[in-house]
């Protein structure tokens, strides 16, 4: 996974953790595209600053993820939901009593929607 | 929920972002019922320091599910997996085509190993 998506998907987890500023300006820096610049001037702080604050910011978030896990467990439940997904999906059209079928399309969608 | 029963399952979930300590006393007092006695003499240290551990870590705790909510979401998700495992295991009967049929069980084994 590339650095920039992981840690903006780690902020989403564990954002709440950080302070608002390092969730704010990850957040705009990961998220929102914007520049050093552009953060250190709606902040009014300097690049060094926003480039420190990054970088203890990203710092915790490895080390929530490193106690936590949150981001792999997920990740590794969504691998398993997916494969359930799709072996429901098999079976389905194999299936020839009407009501089984409308069961396991239920139940696909309560998968899906735990993902 | 009990709030003991709470506390531990809190800290299982939340444990690794407490101090060590804190962890060991909550998880002594909680878990392995041990007194505030038993926990002060086996550290060398007053009940009264004890107790200021136990209180600090529990609020820390209720602070992280607060913010993270890791152990509400896990038992969202426990419940809507055992009602699709209950479901499963209703249509298998059902079924005629043992294909099928061996198919929702691994999907049921599947499912119990999320949980």
């Amino acid at each position: 996974m590339e650095r920039n998506v992981e840690i903006s998907m780690l902020n989403q987890i564990y954002g709440k953790l950080l302070t608002k500023k390092q969730y704010e300006i990850i957040d705009d820096y990961y998220n929102h595209d914007l520049s050093l610049s552009e953060i250190a001037e709606n902040n009014e702080i300097t690049r060094q600053a926003v480039r420190d604050i990054l970088k203890k910011g990203e710092k915790k978030l490895y080390e929530y993820e490193e106690k936590l896990k949150d981001k792999k467990k997920t990740e590794e439940q969504e691998k398993v939901i997916n494969e359930i997904v799709q072996e429901l999906k098999e079976i389905a059209p194999k299936c020839k009593d009407k009501e089984i079928t409308n069961i396991l399309g239920k139940i696909e969608k309560k998968l899906k929607a735990l993902i």
